[in-house]
């Protein structure tokens, strides 16, 4: 998918609002357990319910990798769910990989040619050569973390390399990789004021913001200092919608918490266009 | 397994040579792919030609996910193998994960209880809430990337960062983790002059070292500065033996490769013991 073809559906849809996947067995309804496969039972319910409302949906692998073999498979079922019936929707698979150069091209094979994600998140610790082959997709995005939503940004991210933060040194590091077009960032809505110094570094690019919802981060927030002419955003918000409710109704409740959310954001876009 | 089973282990068979099963379906013999799993049946005649002379296996999981629902497969099929057949050797799924506290806790389920792996390679860049989960697996290990052995690592990892390098900031900050004697750490073996300031913070930590063979590092430069009373290395080699030979003879070729390395390594141990 183009990034014009990820704006024109935010605009159409007057939402920037990407669903976090995240399926633990122990929180989604139990009735669902009986289902074959579990996990995708529960995806498709909330996909089904919310597609309308979002304009991305965003898979954690951990998720799917702590069930193994039958985790792997429920992960490759929502993908191709995905593409088969919602095309239009935007897809990150959020695995944070990153590994010597040909190895991050398995990775890249793995995400982007095998199931057929849109984008995948990168760690940036091993540098340009680990991130390169991810950005030789075309169409693909390469999701870089820059600064995170946990406490744990503050142990190396926010610290001074020569002078400039970590996470600062790897947005403007990464301008100068192969195809840096594609990339996108990762940056935590629990620390919405560092994004005005992130505008300047990088005035377009989209940034992939969670942690608002459970972890704390303010909507209102990260678009006041974040928001672009393009828009340039997707909040994340998984617990918050897809536990709404752990009853027969979960996907409805769920579907009520997206609708929360895309209300505000429409009122957002309208002030701003 | 326990690190006094590791070097026990080491001692016996005169061997800290660990081998890197990145399994790439263009390169193993052509003969191979007429099998049900390719990958498994060459992973498992590498593994029966090779587990005398060496004291680790560790899959790399990209070189997995790239086939997909095969590939796990392939996966789950060979470190149960190790388990079943050679639970002596200690295993480590090199897979560089790492995230938010509650996801970093469904990798190491995904590694440690549903794989059966003894180790996974973690990456540090997101902090302490992203490690400690794995730590707390006992007797379980956790691989913190330091130093890697590709070009990119000049990229962050060897800045100062408030006037020590990333990489330093990174093993000096680990050693204050919860459970952190479960910590070991990558250290390219391409950059070996760096083990004398390393082993100068963490004297009796074990390390898996990358890049010998393909990659140009040096056995004896590695064991010149890194070695300790305990051993306390584990040099890895992935195509320098596992692609010794494209032809029906593979598995005794890559068997060759790794004798020839366990000699220089029992050799290194006699001088040293």
């Amino acid at each position: 998918m183009t990034t014009q073809q990820l704006v024109k559906q935010i605009l159409k849809k007057k939402s920037f609002l990407c669903i976090g996947l995240d399926v633990d067995l122990n929180k989604i309804p139990q009735h669902l357990l009986k289902e074959e496969d579990p996990i995708f039972a529960f995806n498709k319910a909330i996909i089904d319910a919310t597609h309308h409302l979002c304009v991305a949906y965003k898979p954690n692998t951990a998720f799917y990798e702590a069930y193994g073999l039958k985790g792997w498979k429920a992960l490759e079922k929502t993908i191709n769910y995905l593409n088969n019936n919602y095309p239009e929707l935007f897809t990150i698979a959020d695995a944070k990989r990153g590994d010597i150069g040909n190895t991050s091209s398995m990775y890249a094979k793995a995400f982007f040619e095998d199931l057929g994600f849109d984008s995948v998140t990168v760690a940036p610790y091993m540098g340009k050569d680990s991130v390169e082959p991810f950005l030789a997709f075309k169409n693909k995005h390469t999701i870089l973390l820059a600064l995170t939503s946990n406490v744990g940004a503050y142990d190396f991210q926010t610290k001074n390399i020569e002078g400039i933060e970590l996470y600062k040194t790897v947005i403007e590091t990464s301008k100068s990789y192969n195809n840096s077009e594609n990339l996108m960032y990762v940056v935590g809505a629990t620390k919405a004021e560092f994004l005005i110094e992130i505008r300047q570094m990088i005035p377009d690019s989209f940034l992939l913001v969670p942690g608002v919802g459970a972890q704390g981060g303010s909507l209102e927030d990260v678009c006041k200092y974040g928001i672009t002419k393009n828009i340039g955003l997707l909040i994340n918000s998984s617990r918050g919608i897809i536990y709404a409710s752990n009853g027969e109704n979960f996907a409805s409740e769920a579907s009520l918490k997206a609708l929360e959310l895309q209300t505000q954001m429409e009122l957002i876009l309208k002030q701003l266009l």
